[in-house]
């Protein structure tokens, strides 16, 4: 599909990129720099991949170069791989933010470059090459946005790009993904982390106990607030406008309910309660959960 | 073990027990009321319990009585019950807030009756007798609490009654088991109800998106929101002294995270993040939880 392919950071999704590639054979070359000494070792043992150490060099002559590192280096690739960059070579990455990532790729005003970003919607608590799996991005989405200029042939190329590895495909503007993902996927993330902050910071005496009886609920949510602290990092502070404004909207729902406990309004929670049910009831529906109940897993 | 049990109160946690009790024989005779007429008629066409048409009957000549209704019916269903309970019998119920049920039962001066109350943390998002299951409580918690008059012969008697359904058992105050549950599972629950009503109250433009994307974090959080409502404000109102403190704290930590956001401030957030990693871990080693990653489950 494609000649060559440069992947350039190589954690769980950059390596579970290189995987599935491999697996799908889409590419005859398939090149990777990443620049932990230690990765790169790593990949050198494990795979046949061409391995890189100079970063400017691994993306000559290829046709599909993918920026898989955390949001806070691209910058730093950027200026690295902009020379060295072929001409009408796919440019894209895997990061989560993207009107802020968009313009930093616009100030280097790269000429015949096809600017296309991706956001496969996938991942795992673990980070890192060694639990990258070749089959990560089969069944998830994976929102494309570029620039109007982009011509329809390089999108449907970076789309059946994705669709080969088992992705469904959708485009987005820039700011409706920030805005969108903000909501489905950053301010459940930072909520994550509150509540598992003020779990842990509860007495002494009870740490054992908040420990053991987790599964009443705030074990799912140790499970999110465990993902990567870099990439997250990254995030809230590319995306912060957004997710400033939905944790305002956040906290005047969390005000209403907290009215409602306080005045023991009985009917005003069974509406809030019953609201939400809906909501699950969508999102199997739309194909994007099961109907088996999760709760119920190994203890 | 028991000649007679009766559970009062017929949905997902009553009627997992009914078939539990009866898959382990655990006593000679089950019987059950529920005051709706489509369960008990549900019960009739597809079990061989004895199902009572009247409360207080079903509790005749009972060795173990077990309440498992919403808490707000607990004062009409003890009323209902108190002049028919068999000398010595062990009353008990699956509640998930003990202090102020606890009260209730105290305040009816019941003579010659021994009440333990017991929390198994075991459950699904979906309601109803139909959804029961014999091995809902197996390596589940089951949390006991009692009065220091209730002789350990009792205690142990249903401890093991428990353990014969597959349940770990511990002991614990009532006040303790309150607080202990408003942070792992009572502030989660609440938590997730307020930002799913956040992700559905966005612009009408957005509604599909966020429901489409959801694999992103927001689809866990649904999960928990989806729970019996009638239940959950049951219990928000019953415990809701220690939730509004949990509340408090939790709306601290927050704050924290969005100042952190609002500075861009990196090394804040990453030690935020961090911090909460470990957390994790603790409860893999504790066993409540495998390392398998879930986020990769069926998208």
């Amino acid at each position: 599909m494609f000649n060559a392919i440069t992947v350039i950071g190589c954690g769980l999704i950059g390596s579970s990129l290189l995987r599935a590639i491999s697996k799908h054979k889409l590419a005859n070359k398939i090149k990777v720099y990443d620049k932990s000494k230690s990765v790169s070792t790593y990949l050198s043992k494990n795979f046949s991949f061409e391995v890189f150490d100079n970063i400017s060099e691994s993306v000559k002559g290829t046709d599909l170069v993918i920026i898989s590192t955390p949001l806070s280096s691209y910058q730093e690739v950027l200026n690295s791989i902009k020379s060295n960059l072929k001409k009408n070579t796919i440019l894209t990455d895997t990061g989560s933010v993207k009107k802020i990532i968009n313009q930093q790729v616009l100030d280097l005003k790269l000429k015949d470059i096809n600017w296309i970003s991706s956001h496969p919607i996938a991942g795992t608590e673990y980070s890192g090459p060694e639990n990258g799996k070749e089959d990560l991005f089969k069944g998830r989405w994976c929102i494309i946005s570029c620039d109007e200029n982009i011509s329809q042939e390089n999108i449907e190329k970076l789309k059946k790009f994705w669709i080969k590895l088992g992705s469904k495909v959708k485009k987005m503007s820039f700011e409706d993904h920030d805005y969108v993902l903000s909501l489905t996927s950053h301010l459940p993330h930072l909520i994550a982390y509150s509540i598992v902050r003020t779990s842990v910071s509860s007495e002494e005496k009870f740490k054992e106990d908040v420990i053991q009886y987790s599964a009443g609920g705030l074990r799912d949510f140790t499970r999110i607030a465990a993902s990567d602290p870099l990439m997250w990092k990254d995030i809230f502070i590319n995306n912060s406008e957004n997710i400033l404004k939905v944790l305002d909207n956040y906290s005047k729902n969390l005000d209403e309910i907290k009215v409602a406990i306080k005045n023991k309004d009985s009917n005003k929670l069974l509406e809030i309660f019953s609201s939400t049910k809906k909501v699950r009831k969508e999102i199997i529906e739309a194909g994007q959960d099961t109907e088996k109940p999760d709760f119920g897993r190994k203890n």
